[in-house]
């Protein structure tokens, strides 16, 4: 790789990346742009703007990303009820790949040579980023610097601000007793007091949700409304979609609901423990079952349900932009041309339960509406139903006994 | 099919299985031996001996088969993380097979050549016994009352009877409001008051589980212990996998855990709305998910992923004794060798949640304890795997730029 | 279902479909309507609108699906590179669900509230029929005379015939050695002297192809070009769909290609043996796997291979028109946008085999065009792409060692 | 990784590999063991040893592997029908596991504690033998010379060579036109002569089968016993796993029967094309498809295709010794135990058609020896498995019309 001339610098306005910028600019003699995204991670972000005239910075970006996020990534993704190994909603996962295109965007705008992230070295998160940057321009030039420099640990991190006159907020000092990253979908904790799994997160972790204990004692319900897949409307009142996720993430914070605690998989091959704060999208993946419930015929569900874990897996390892990713996304938006009503649910002290689903659409009642009862199920079919599917195990059966194999 | 001569009834020996018994005796001709099982129902089963008896029934089965059903239908289930469309527990389904079994032995065992079961006619039960019955018998006579009497309303069944002497519970004169299933993974309850799917099931449907609201408002801390991927012991306690299942029952039945108000897909092509309790079986799900996390290759963990909704259909569907079933079981199986250790976990109002998990057999901090740490992963190796793996998106994007087809 | 009024009937003009319609008028007290398609089964059209005539028929369809047969069915299925039981081209099954729609849309638009087929009740072309009729109508009535009537046996549908005056061709009188269907796609042959599958099929069962024996000795090259995924030329002639495949016909056929000899699994649960001759097919699914290789994203081809199985089966069993066929159908048909190109085949004794491809959108040689040497593609980087690749393994026998798990 | 000492080289005894033994000498200061298999490459094993003790190597292990190259690698990978591509045998891969696992077992043995292959940076073959190194010992220190040295050209290995008097073959002189690699189970060509995929192969490619024009103008008929889904005889004679291939190795050969052009997708992330010749090989897949047609369930053999590409890709990709490839094999293993009896296979210039297959376990004729035709399938009951079948699909164009949704 031939020396990169300028760089779009994902930027933070935090310690890390602001030593980044400056070691960009003094270890690589790069001109610098920043880049600065509002995902709802609930960080002024203003302050960045200032740090990088501070340093010099003259192509500056402040961008507020959240309806691109909910609409084109965080609906997308929820149409398919995607978990990572059976209970992770992909939060940080998703954020990833707008981020690295809008990176890439400036890149070409300002004629940048290079793209540049403060993911470290054993995490999933350079890899999405990377990933991406590839996939949407191959010839970019990709500076990772936790994976190069030498700046690694806190003290010659400190050292390093103190000598470039970089800021460093009073908390920032020390050891952070664990990292978090945020966005209008979820915030994850992780490192140092978490790394035992066999204790109990404390209390001193959750970011955005009151514990179960501490939600109020009383129900709150909801009605979702959807249209097509994705969710349109809270009890009647339509609204954007980061409107509703963001309505979403206060109705579920404040009943302590969307807390996980998980030892997951990393795609770079070592096990990590994370806990995870998703008030808004658990309640968005209960409210789009209920709607599939009700409006989606069976196999159409049960092909979804097949395809989903690789769906899952696809985006945790950073393979948004991917054929492959692609096509899945193609034969599930198919399949959400008709998921459209309003699902209630109730929510309480960390609970989510579908209460009621209805829709204009429904495949539930429509045999009483449409068919005389005879004609559309008649019981004396279902016998023969079973002696087809019997029959090659009856025949099974058969030839296994002659070949004296039996219970 | 040529005329039954005698049948093993599968009788519970509430009214409409002491009607089956009748009409197979009256209008069928046959010599009933009645079979009735105990799968943790929760009824007293002598009731139905003397019933049985009163009908002139002289081969009497009364089975307590409750370990059988946990230790080789429930716990082989669990290992698989079986969830049908996303959250049901597959509580009844599971029952079928060891039932069928049951049955099918009795009927050799007597010289039957015939078996019967009181499942109706518009359900998932009756292809469920039904498949079961000819994969272990292919010649094996099948009576399915309801797909073939005329007693298709609630006054034909009571007049029925009462011509017949059949003793009628109080409260079985009337339409009951909603009909019951239950064994010791669950109890399901659905028709009449919960057939409007947007209409919240009343509180008095429950059966086995309190309220959320009405758990203690104090929260229930557990550790279960693990062998090869079946519970083995709750807080260091040893216990056999029934009593295990009991006391899960008991505590999440306390706690509020476990209720589902599912709309589904059944077999037979409709959707139907059922409420399940699954107090004990939930926790296990989040026990054992818990187990694998610290156990488990992400390799096995992601393949096992990948086969569960297939698995989970194949046992909905009622095809527990195929070879498929038998194939995947094996994939499973073969997973568990080392999912050993033991799961806390945190019972509160409703919610299930793994607070920690430990094992001889970790993946989690083993790096730490052989590896140095530079060995075991260098951070450089992260540029390379990611270099590789964007491989094939650069050129597929540089080709797509020359194709015309851009961002 | 109550008394059908006028129902349109898939008429051959053969003598069993002949007393199909007789019995149609007769027994059933119908109004009948034929509908003969020409899918390019190599028969003369035009008797079938005589007989219809000569027995009262009003009104008469024959119509020419060649092209919608080819455009709309065979070449979506053939992006697919479908094969059911890894050998079978489906060329049966892709026609039952073009002859099921114009026949519902006849009966639209002759205000008809019946159809009828001429399958018989052992094999899969029922269900295929049938499912389909009820996908595009859910009130139509369905007659399958096979599986209602009592002319079970060849004398009977003889006596029926002659009491008729129904035409009988000469070869028709006595029982046919074979049953043969066949279409554009290809021709199958079963029962009678393919019953014993030990015994190899005898050479007067191919009905268009010579044997790999008597082909010419010396090869025939070809070049097949593709545009989205469908072939558009041979030999650099553009053709229409249907006329690529007439034409890959004669050159299979010519050459001895296409033939399977194949002991199968029914839907329907038995196994059965056929004889399957699909010349141009066969050609087909190779050029399309040679213009995939060079086109075509790893991840994309991979997630293609596996949707495949799935797919194949759902044709093969009569799920055309299912929601699940439609979104596999979505995501295969967004993989071969730039699906474009041509491949040279030998073409000899039997064998099709791939000799060259090319495309204007290859992804083999990009990377010399685009890249630097060492920019795309740095040896070193292989050394992490194994590192981190193989640390879930190594974490793994390190555990497992520990275990007492060892080789 | 700190220096190794001791290394186990996997060597051939040609030029390469005796360059890498001297430059581990030399350059690596490493004591060297030398380890060369017969895998049936057709090669001499005896000058290995020789050129081994003249380059002062004192541990020189030479190993007929064959039988168990056959017994525990080929055969469990055939009994899944295993294709790469829909097309590739895997004949390479299949051997690297074998190769790495002996190596591993050798540094054990004499006390080495590295070992060396001699594969190229860009192929697939570094990643199959080091994630195969890795899995058994994950201390273990890997060398990969062309990763790592200068010698990146013809001309300077043969300086290398001329330097260090390492024996140089009269045609390694010069750029060999393509590269080869061979074991029992086939022979892979790639390279120069082969780069331009639009090319055809030349002929002088082939290494061990004739061309279909140069076979016999006769076809060869042979009968290929199974047992367990492994081939245990040809023509009734019972033979070793490797005297089977060998025998059919010589059969397919002779018929021009196994060759394969194929432009494949590389684990490391581009294309390559290669040609192959599978002759046996591709005779036993076809065996092997046709015992599994007469003996295996529907059920199985539909999972068995599901699984199949997953399971192929594992094995391209290098991952036998993992969790995962161990699971499928569970469920592949377990569906073999009845795959026994025998095939007939008709070979003719390049063509290998099943013409019959038997077994004792059959699941074709056994209704007509078990079951009284009436009992077995009675054709009413196939209306009712199409009623049930259809009506989802009816209940959704009935809810998809009311939606204005419609053809």
């Amino acid at each position: 790789m031939s020396k990169p001339k300028k760089v779009v610098l994902a930027y933070s306005g935090g310690l890390d990346t602001s030593i980044i910028l400056k070691w960009l600019q003094e270890e690589k003699g790069c001109e610098v742009v920043t880049f600065t995204a509002d995902l709802g991670q609930g960080e002024e972000l203003e302050p960045a703007r200032r740090k990088a005239e501070a340093a010099g910075v003259k192509e500056i970006f402040i961008d507020d990303l959240r309806e691109e996020f909910v609409r084109d990534f965080v609906f997308p993704m929820f149409r398919a009820n995607a978990l990572y190994e059976g209970l992770y909603l992909l939060g940080t996962s998703i954020a990833r790949p707008l981020i690295s295109k809008r990176q890439i965007e400036i890149a070409h705008q300002v004629g940048a040579d290079a793209v540049c992230h403060g993911a470290t070295g054993k995490g999933n998160d350079q890899v999405r980023f990377e990933l991406a940057y590839y996939a949407l321009d191959p010839e970019i030039k990709v500076i990772a610097p936790w994976r190069e420099w030498d700046l690694n640990s806190r003290n010659k991190l400190i050292e390093y601000a103190e000598k470039h006159d970089i800021e460093i907020a009073k908390d920032k000092r020390g050891e952070a007793p664990f990292s978090v990253d945020a966005n209008l979908l979820h915030t994850s904790s992780e490192g140092k007091v978490l790394e035992d799994p066999y204790q109990e997160a404390p209390e001193f972790i959750y970011q955005r949700t009151v514990s179960p204990e501490d939600a109020p004692d009383k129900a709150t319900f909801i009605e979702v409304g959807f249209e097509r897949g994705d969710a349109v409307s809270i009890d009647g009142v339509d609204m954007s979609p980061a409107t509703i996720l963001t309505k979403l993430n206060e109705l579920g914070g404040a009943n302590g609901i969307g807390r996980l605690d998980l030892l997951e998989n990393r795609y770079v091959g070592m096990k990590s423990r994370g806990v995870y704060e998703t008030p808004g999208g658990t309640i968005l993946l209960m409210a789009h079952r209920g709607i599939e419930q009700i409006t989606m015929d069976k196999g159409a569900s049960h092909l979804k349900d097949e395809l989903m874990p690789k769906y899952a897996e696809l985006i945790y390892n950073g393979y948004w932009y991917s054929p492959e990713r692609e096509m899945l996304q193609a034969a599930i938006d198919k399949s959400q041309e008709l998921v459209t009503g309003s699902v209630r649910l109730k929510l309480y002290k960390g609970n989510v339960d579908i209460v009621g689903r209805k829709s204009p659409y429904s495949l539930y009642s429509q045999e009483h509406v449409t068919f005389e009862e005879d004609d559309v199920y008649d019981q004396a079919d279902a016998g023969g139903f079973i002696k087809i599917n019997a029959l090659r195990l009856r025949l099974l059966k058969a030839r296994d006994r002659k070949a004296g194999k039996n219970i």
